[in-house]
């Protein structure tokens, strides 16, 4: 991987966001040239602090951009090796409440990304964050799923993020740029968005844990999911980076193995010794947009990038809980309204 | 039918186009009060002749207003009873050299249309023609399709349209909205656009066989389609706009049978009496958005709706000659390039 990223020039989009930011401080140790692009945009992801380690690094450049900007991107792409392209909408409450902002974001503005990678940038490789989100509901009989499930997404966001897939896949196969598409579940660790619970249910859980407080769980919490420790996942965005066979690819990235909310409560309570949870019937607003259990088959990025999740979840919500202890100022906002 | 539309308020998108045109004409028949918009964008198939039979009907009104007007389409869709919904850019071609004019038109505005609808006529019925072309190439052992095939669309025209559809199929479940979806295969019949090769194929083969001119097949011609006539693609969303079976439901609308563009070129000159058509190998261009074979399974809707196609290829191509026989004047353009 070294030998890969040393010297090489990339972007990281949403690159002050959760997973970005982890992308680029792991880049910079790869001895890459980084430069971070990230709107800043209030209540979502991204988060200054989050470079805090490697504010210092002379190869490391930070832009106050929004990728919506398509002028100001298209000087940030060009003689890029690699764009690392996390930047988007991902809260699904905010997406039906505005559907817009979220097509703008995860449609408009990565059909533009790729265009002007078509235009002034093509020997570029993109690596697309897409999410699980885009399979919907899906029948018990039918999980874990992999790549080849038809997609059903239940809310804006999933069809607007399964549009974004789509360009990058149809600009590799048309236009020549070559793009690798990752399908995340649910990713946790340093830096995850927790001052609300727009990111992911698992970022608004551990603040509640750590602060004491009950959390709340809707339905039975017997739904089982996917959780990821970012680092794995940093690790599939520069397996894709790096490797030729994964152009034009989609793959899922999953977890050691899916868990369950109300396992994932518990042990996160025992982990951070507070907190306990409750269970809540679904409002409807919430059980209209609610999937169920949901995890992946991703034996195909096994078998292609020889990728493997490390961390497990003990070791990983260990950690995390340890970052915000101590970082805690620069993550906790105001209190919300439980969600989960 | 008569039952259902008379006296009804419905709002036909895109109404002066081919397929509009053909099913408000037939809504003024059945006796309802039939609101046509149309953007009448030079070079797509919006043409003020094309309700020429109906231009004084006391129950037709026809507003030139853009889809992507949010503001006027909010005027217009309050108090109608059904929306059929079938304004889109339609080009392939179009849609990979101004990938944004497509995504405004068969994304933002499909959203747009569907939000004012929650907002402000939460009651009226939504069906949306969606097109075979979400598919993208399907393996020959897969054919044909029924609609549980994982979507795969080859162009930035087929991502959209797909989002434009997942947009009906939400609003449906989430927001309460009845929605009903047809993907369409190849419509043919009068007052399809024969004076560019932006709709469908078959126009400009229809024009160039006319004129005595040769057709240009690329490839060798095997390549099997379903040809649908108008008049029973009319009558399968007048049967989803009636029937509340079909809310949320989305449906292939297929042919008597596929044929092969050879055979539809040979009826085509047999039919007219003058062209000949020549096989040419593929520009790369175009191989890179060919598609192959493709016909679908529609008993679906057949089971459903107990729709079933009426009109042979044969009577049909007989009758869309005979139509620009009569009336050419108002369809010729300027000759463009051969396509195929």
């Amino acid at each position: 991987m070294k030998r890969f990223y040393e010297g090489k020039s990339v972007l990281v989009t949403g690159g002050l966001g959760f997973i970005g930011s982890n992308l680029a401080i792991r880049l910079l140790e790869l001895g890459a040239y980084v430069t971070v692009v990230d709107s800043l945009i209030p209540e979502t992801g991204g988060n200054a602090f989050n470079i805090e380690p490697v504010r210092d690094e002379p190869k490391l450049s930070v832009r106050t951009v929004d990728v919506r900007d398509v002028l100001a991107m298209e000087r940030l792409v060009r003689n890029q090796t690699v764009i690392f392209n996390l930047a988007g909408q991902v809260s699904h409450i905010d997406s039906m409440q505005d559907p817009f902002t979220d097509l703008e974001i995860n449609c408009r503005s990565q059909l533009a990304l790729l265009d002007t990678c078509r235009r002034v940038a093509p020997q570029t490789k993109v690596i697309f964050a897409s999410t699980r989100q885009i399979y919907g509901r899906v029948p018990e009989e039918q999980l874990p799923v992999d790549e080849r499930q038809p997609p059903s997404p239940v809310d804006v966001n999933g069809i607007n993020k399964l549009a974004g897939e789509r360009y990058h896949v149809l600009y590799n196969n048309v236009h020549g740029i070559h793009t690798s598409v990752l399908r995340l579940t649910n990713t946790y660790g340093p830096r995850l968005l927790v001052k609300n619970s727009r990111q992911t249910a698992i970022g608004w859980l551990i603040r509640q844990v750590m602060d004491g407080e009950t959390i709340t769980i809707f339905g039975d919490g017997l739904q089982l999911r996917d959780f990821t420790y970012v680092d794995d996942v940093v690790e599939a965005f520069l397996m894709a980076g790096a490797n030729d066979t994964a152009n034009g690819q989609v793959f899922n990235v999953g977890a050691i193995e899916p868990i369950s909310l109300r396992e994932l409560a518990d042990l996160l309570i025992e982990v951070a010794g507070t907190g306990r949870y409750e269970l809540v019937p679904f409002p409807p607003e919430r059980k209209a947009i609610d999937i169920g259990s949901i995890y992946v088959d991703d034996r195909k990025i096994r078998r292609v990038l020889k990728w493997r999740p490390q961390v497990d979840m003990r070791e990983g919500l260990r950690r995390t809980i340890e970052f915000y202890r101590a970082n805690r100022a620069h993550y906790w906002g105001a209190p919300e309204p439980a969600l989960a």
